[in-house]
């Protein structure tokens, strides 16, 4: 049932933050499809300076799909001007998204806006932002994925936090439906905590709302909660399982390696990082 | 119906952990009763090494009452002999807090054993224990709070996170009762970002579990999620709006102020911290 990914490393995809933004976009990808990944995950960063046609080209000539644009521009803000500059900036990444063939964008929502401690309009902000940016996705055949983050990053960049959440947040804005253009990102990172997780996954999976599957795992210690992640099995996520989860799930698109470390893999030369995800993918994801 | 914590700030009590542990229990004693609190929460560190009644008696003797004695020894371990072990400690502590009269022993129930990368065991072992030592509580007359702890700590620190997921382990351990000896501690830091946070509340409170409530602030940013808490107002919690959940549910215990902070409260005299935390349970609590 579960895929073998040391068998079949195209069914793997490799985020670009994974590699630390060393190079420019265009190494990136001749690294990943070299290393014998399937797909890739770019940034705006690493896109929006370029010839997005020029970069989607590139990606294809590779070989490589692309797994999920990262990421939405947070929402919530204090003045209403404010919410819509940050929802017609999306709306200039999700044309990007759609002209790259991302499967996704991929929308990590925000935070609590300067001086406010009111997380209720925050999700509203998001919710109704979401609505909205779901019709042009609609047309752009461009899908919306939800990334639930980690509690610990709630202040500052993201108000959902829970999967179970983002799932009522995608029933309340779209309905049921059998062909949703709403769902989630699940990364491993920001869930593997939570009671509920494999509940949460079924759910997910049910409503055919598992859009996205990022790995990467929880070092102890964690240096710094941002950019300290570990490789998949170097620290204790039950990374397996989750995939595991994930794809009975129903989930049959790439497994995304993303894995933010400052002090250890960016440091790295690229394909040395791409040979260790290829390995790791095989042994502890 | 919410009490005005600036009227009365003897509805309010300190835990010791605020002061950073600077002087002795008997200055620290005197220093919160002299400041006008009602309570005070003591450490087994503080307590371990002394006389337990002479403590208990000055406590007595100083007006203050004990909200809760902190804290378990973490339960999870690889070894059902470890694990007896941890048990074992934490029936020591028991007796110490009933000697105390801590109105409760606060359960900080620890994360993943040593290579460990089962959640669900660490679960289980902790249930157990909690299951046994809420007979010796029970018997001792002190409550047993449970603290779920912010998800960032799941790993080294606590595999129980949620407060509906605490107060499913109530129901579950000590099944439906009027008169509760397992509960809850909530402390803002651990569950304000959670989006189900007022309806657990509720729960809690129409079960009688609200055992502790304990106020602190999450700054932004936190330079480091152990010891870098903040003084009520000065973070992005709705402390207040927790506050009246939590007396609106029905708690009529004592505020109490837990601030783990190295870098700055730590730092200063204990009398200036006290000051501190007193004007700012009645402006921003």
């Amino acid at each position: 049932m579960v895929r073998d990914l040391g068998q079949s490393p195209r069914a793997s995809a490799i985020n670009t933050a994974t590699l630390g933004f060393q190079a420019p976009i265009s190494e990136a990808i001749n690294a990943v499809a070299r290393a014998g990944f399937g797909g890739i995950a770019p940034w705006r960063r690493e896109v929006e300076g370029g010839d997005v046609k020029t970069i989607a080209r590139q990606i294809r000539d590779a070989g490589l799909a692309v797994t999920g644009y990262c990421r939405s521009t947070y929402i919530p803000a204090v003045t209403a001007d404010a919410v819509r500059q940050n929802i017609d900036a999306n709306l200039t990444a999700l044309r990007d998204a759609a002209t790259l063939g991302a499967k996704t964008f991929v929308m990590v929502v925000g935070g609590l806006p300067q001086d406010s401690r009111d997380m209720g309009a925050a999700r509203r902000q998001v919710k109704d932002a979401t609505a909205e940016l779901l019709i042009t996705a609609r047309k752009l055949g461009v899908k919306l994925a939800l990334e639930p983050l980690h509690p610990v990053y709630a202040a500052e960049r993201s108000c959902l936090t829970l999967l179970s959440e983002a799932l009522d947040w995608c029933d309340e804005i779209e309905g049921v439906t059998t062909s949703p253009q709403l769902g989630c990102c699940i990364d491993v990172y920001h869930v593997w905590w939570d009671p509920n997780v494999m509940r949460d996954i079924a759910r997910a999976g049910k409503s055919r709302r598992i859009f996205n599957f990022h790995v990467c795992d929880w070092l102890v210690p964690t240096e710094d909660v941002l950019n300290d992640r570990g490789m998949m099995g170097d620290g204790v996520i039950d990374v397996r399982g989750l995939r595991e989860a994930v794809e009975t799930a129903g989930y049959k698109g790439l497994v995304e390696v993303e894995i933010f470390s400052a002090r250890n893999w960016w440091k790295r030369p690229m394909h040395e990082t791409l040979a260790a995800a290829r390995k790791r993918l095989a042994s502890a994801t």
